[in-house]
């Protein structure tokens, strides 16, 4: 987390975090839970601000409810730096040394036959320990049960989004200057990287530069191949700004396209603009897969679109709420997710287009908003 | 993984993956279990060569048993990637689309009342899903009942591992020469950084610059904090050569130290020769833990070596066996881990020497061999 960057939004403060702390602890008691476990990773820096230096087999766990005042248990040589958080001071701190057993430790936070809420991404060994430590307790994913509790950003959250999406925007400005024919995969990869960092991205998360039949396989990343005249080159990349996430695709042809090309671009655009359209409060989110997947679907490629439409994007990006068929959450302002609708053509190219969006009471707003035309490079 | 590195170890192959996937079955069963559930991460990377971009929501996972073909569950918009790595000709790939029960599709590789070891770091979420399934399956942590899966290093491993090593010892011979005085500990963190690079590492993981009352903090890793003329610093760094871990030890003293900074390192040293000098095969990981806690209480310093004496290495840098109180796993030879042993005096200065160990049927032989005594930087 950037907090101190002097140009960058208000860092957050105990106060924000204690807020976040009893709103969830609330929450959670209104989804019929007895509370949450919270884990390393990005619930524990939304709730708290601490992210330890590593997501280790030491357990490091929150423990929220609606009757308790917050406690963070911590390995004991990692004390300090929890200390050190800005939540901290909103929250007791319990430690448990090595060589002793902190699913033990854990006991007294939990009740012994309660419900909880666990994060996604906790480890297995840690939920398994608790099974273990109180046999009649129960858990339930974070995405099963409050799939929401990061989901509404406010203002500030907002700001930092749109920052992160602002300078995606630039790096995407300034790599369709950059030599592509003759050019490896990963060098294009490297300039995204060194871009991202320059406007300001504290972190890189990934550059996906998938040229020709690469572009075909949605989740390639960059490789050896060398990028050939007449390739299409899908590209997506993003990272943390500020903590917060930015993620973009532009599709672009190094040299001109066939009309193949052309056509498969045109449908991903106007797919993609279905999808952005079809934002506004109370719509569901599979209404916006399905709004994207209909003009894929209506040109004959729907089998070509192998992937969600969207999903959600704060402190990661990757979050609830996702834009997939079956999910009937309805949208509410201030939820922030990708609409990124793609057509793969195995063992040729790929197509994708995505901004990072925002719900208003007005309808959608965009914080990627680069020309979404296909774009000749060289 | 850099298996394509000219002067690297030779690549695991096919072959070897099929063996470990054969062996870790075998293994399972004899400790009662039904299988072994596998999810991204360095148990899927040891088993398979497989790693996929982001360990993400959606479920990845290897089920291994004695009685099936081992079989790999993943997203269909990864196949191409999970195709592409080098053990997947040893196993049956099986794909779910978005959209679809992940956790219905791996129904039919789970036994509806088996017990399965599943990784330490698979997310909740899945672990979670998986009950939800399989209401009668079990589960237990990797560590509890399978804790020597990757404990025993092969050849090719041991080499990567002291290929590792050396590289951090270079980079160690080369840190002391720097500026320390003056400069910020995330100064020359990042010397360190560079360093491990231009020695062959491929990823570094952390590097911990301790400085005064900051090296009391065993977990500090490097702050703002400007080095002064007589603070002891710690220096605690490493990462991944060749796929496979570094991690070692030193602390210096910026000018001369004092005499009880001094007392303090040789006592450090004289602990951390006492827990080397312990390891031999048969011996348990307990013992290695006492014989160079010995060394500190006796000096009266017990209190302040708050944490355990070692932990394994090999595709990760924290992995069993811990060298820890009631660890009784005796030590086989192959097997490598640290042995870090140190005293924190809060507010002022910490003191740690570590070397990464392997046992051979002779005895200890380290993968770390620099000077231990303290030296003196500028």
């Amino acid at each position: 987390m950037t907090e101190t960057t002097p140009a960058g939004p208000a860092a957050f403060t105990t106060d924000d975090y204690v807020a976040r702390m009893r709103r969830v602890a609330a929450d959670a008691q209104d989804a019929g839970l007895d509370g949450l476990i919270v884990t390393p990773g990005p619930d524990l820096v939304w709730l708290t601000g601490y992210q330890p230096t590593a997501i280790t087999e030491r357990l490091t766990a929150l423990v929220l409810s609606a009757d308790r005042s917050p406690t963070l248990l911590v390995p004991r040589l990692e004390r300090p730096d929890a200390e050190a958080a800005e939540g901290a001071g909103g929250l007791t701190l319990m430690d448990w040394a090595d060589a002793t057993d902190p699913y033990a430790s854990a006991r007294v936070l939990i009740d012994a036959d309660g419900t909880y809420a666990v994060s996604d991404s906790a480890w297995a060994m840690h939920v398994l320990g608790l099974q273990d430590a109180l046999p009649h307790s129960r858990y339930r994913s974070m995405t099963q049960v409050l799939p929401m509790l990061r989901a509404v950003k406010d203002d500030n959250e907002l700001a930092r989004l749109a920052a992160a999406g602002s300078a995606a925007d630039a790096t995407y400005e300034e790599i369709v200057h950059v030599q592509f024919a003759g050019r490896l995969e990963t060098d294009v990869a490297a300039d995204l990287a060194r871009l991202l960092r320059e406007r300001g991205h504290e972190q890189v998360d990934f550059t996906v530069v998938g040229s020709g039949p690469n572009g075909a396989n949605p989740h390639h990343e960059a490789g050896a191949r060398r990028i050939e005249r007449g390739d299409m080159v899908v590209l997506d990349f993003g990272g943390l700004m500020f903590g917060y996430g930015s993620d973009t695709s532009r599709t672009v042809s190094v040299g001109e396209p066939t009309a193949e090309a052309r056509e498969v671009h045109e449908i991903v655009r106007l797919a993609q603009q279905a999808g952005v359209d079809s934002v506004r409060p109370g719509v569901s989110c599979q209404e916006i897969d399905r709004a994207a997947r209909k003009v894929i679907t209506d040109a004959g490629y729907g089998e070509q679109f192998i992937h969600r439409t969207g999903h959600g994007i704060g402190v990661t990006t990757h979050e609830p709420p996702y834009m997939v068929e079956g999910e009937e959450q309805p949208l509410v302002p201030g939820m922030c997710f990708s609409v990124e609708p793609g057509i793969y053509l195995s063992g040729r190219f790929g197509v994708r287009i995505e901004d990072i969006v925002t719900v208003t009471s007005n309808g959608p707003r965009r914080f990627n908003d680069t020309d979404r035309q296909l774009r000749i490079v060289d």
